[in-house]
């Protein structure tokens, strides 16, 4: 079995280099050659484009940026969609728009062409140990053949259906986490302005009703001053942007992930700190400045 | 040693039944006699008013709905401040204002009597089991003195420092609180008008870095149709109140909390619903209305 993976940031490199423990064949390609080298280094083989990537493999994963590298990697002029055969199987890992994912996945099915949205959480460090939360969406019969290579990376795999409910699923994933981000933000402020013991306070509210994952993970480096990215600002101001359209389309209001949207904004647009952690979002109030 | 407990409600009658069953002579005192008569049933002694109740006791406890309540229980012609004496020492575990917490104190050291707030946290089912979780603000050796009693109805009991930190401490937890809640309506939301499986969606998103306290504990409340009160609705409106208040003291801005303050409004004054539990949130959305 051949696999093809495209986009070798944090997240992928983690994930191949667990498919190149499990003795998989790998291809890779990556915008910028070099950070795609230590894996060269580690077995993967080369590919100069998303398309000769795609040519004689079995799996082509993506895991880009943004929904334009998406789309660029499945509809440019060297894209995936370009060369792609009847068998093979398209997985984009990226967290993108529901709306693109069932773009995709209607050209594959013209072309014969298993199409899946598999989204993942777990960060970089669910990436480094193979202990995914990976959310699947797209045709049942692709999901049955993909399963064994999806599971070889997560401790988790769950199915929600047509292709795009991966991301939807994700997108609910990211709304919990945006409000809890901005909570967690709140209180530390407040307890700080009113001058409490902030590791007595964390210790209080992580043994009761307030305790979170956000909370368990971000608070101490907080309160270390460590704003490095676990997960980029800018990340999740892009998610949340995808959630916000996609609840347009639903006719919803979802006045916390707007106001969410609008702080992760001012911290990612206005502040240029998006390549700053999510629990950077602390930055916009003075007492943390 | 003799205890008062003024206040049974829920959270006070799960209290001094632990209390009652460690052995603890009490005497307690509520506005309607009615709603103490179990407990009565159980040993307890009944007190026509908080200063009859305060009179010969050890330890006098206050648990009671609002601040205003707080105020006519210490303050009122019959209340604990008539009366008090030098040696005895009174805990307000109602979540009230940390400035109300101060002039309480304040009081009491003039004349000698010691003062704690020891706001809660753990809910009901905390304080029927004996599980809650303690934040004590006040004077050290009061604290010391009490320690042993507090200790005995929580599983962990904190010390903030000065009178009105306990009070504090709690609005942190509360302010923490009120975004997980808001997150998770609007998750959940967002999943069912795209059309997820939601039980399929909440496991996942428990088993990874969305995953919360209040998730765990109301998802599957909602996902039944049960909006029955664990922790009223009312409640956390009055306390996101008293911290918006007090964050205004403090120059702070808490957009997300003052969001959730709010949609709270919206459900208790607008809709009259504040008697369901806080995750009647949800209805504001018409999926859940």
């Amino acid at each position: 079995m051949k696999i093809a993976f495209i986009g070798t940031g944090v997240m992928g490199t983690g994930i191949v280099n667990n498919f190149l423990k499990n003795g998989q064949e790998v291809t890779v390609y990556n915008r910028t050659k070099a950070h795609a080298q230590k894996l060269l280094d580690s077995g993967a083989k080369w590919a100069d484009s998303a398309a000769e990537a795609t040519l004689n493999h079995d799996f082509i994963f993506t895991m880009v940026g943004f929904p334009k590298d998406v789309e660029e990697n499945y509809f440019g002029p060297k894209g995936i969609l370009s060369v792609a055969k009847t068998g093979q199987i398209l997985i984009d890992m990226t967290t993108s728009t529901p709306t693109l994912a069932k773009k995709i996945a209607a050209t594959g099915e013209k072309i014969g062409i298993g199409v899946l949205d598999a989204p993942v959480s777990g960060g970089d460090i669910g990436a480094r140990d193979g202990k995914l939360t990976t959310m699947v969406g797209g045709d049942l019969a692709s999901y049955h053949k993909a399963l064994p290579i999806l599971a070889s990376v997560s401790k988790k795999v769950n199915y929600f259906g047509a292709a795009g409910n991966g991301q939807h699923a994700k997108m609910a994933n990211q709304i919990m986490i945006a409000s809890t981000m901005l909570g967690l933000a709140e209180w530390l402020t407040y307890a700080k302005a009113s001058g409490l013991d902030l590791q007595e306070t964390l210790d209080t509210l992580s043994a009761g009703g307030a305790d979170n994952w956000s909370m368990d993970t971000y608070a101490p480096r907080i309160l270390k001053g460590d704003f490095q990215p676990g997960f980029y600002a800018k990340h999740l101001l892009k998610d949340l942007r995808i959630a916000l359209d996609e609840a347009d389309k639903l006719q919803l209001d979802l006045p916390a992930t707007k106001l969410a949207e609008q702080l992760y904004a001012k911290l990612t647009d206005d502040k240029g700190l998006g390549d700053l952690g999510t629990q950077a979002i602390i930055k916009l109030w003075k007492q943390w400045a």
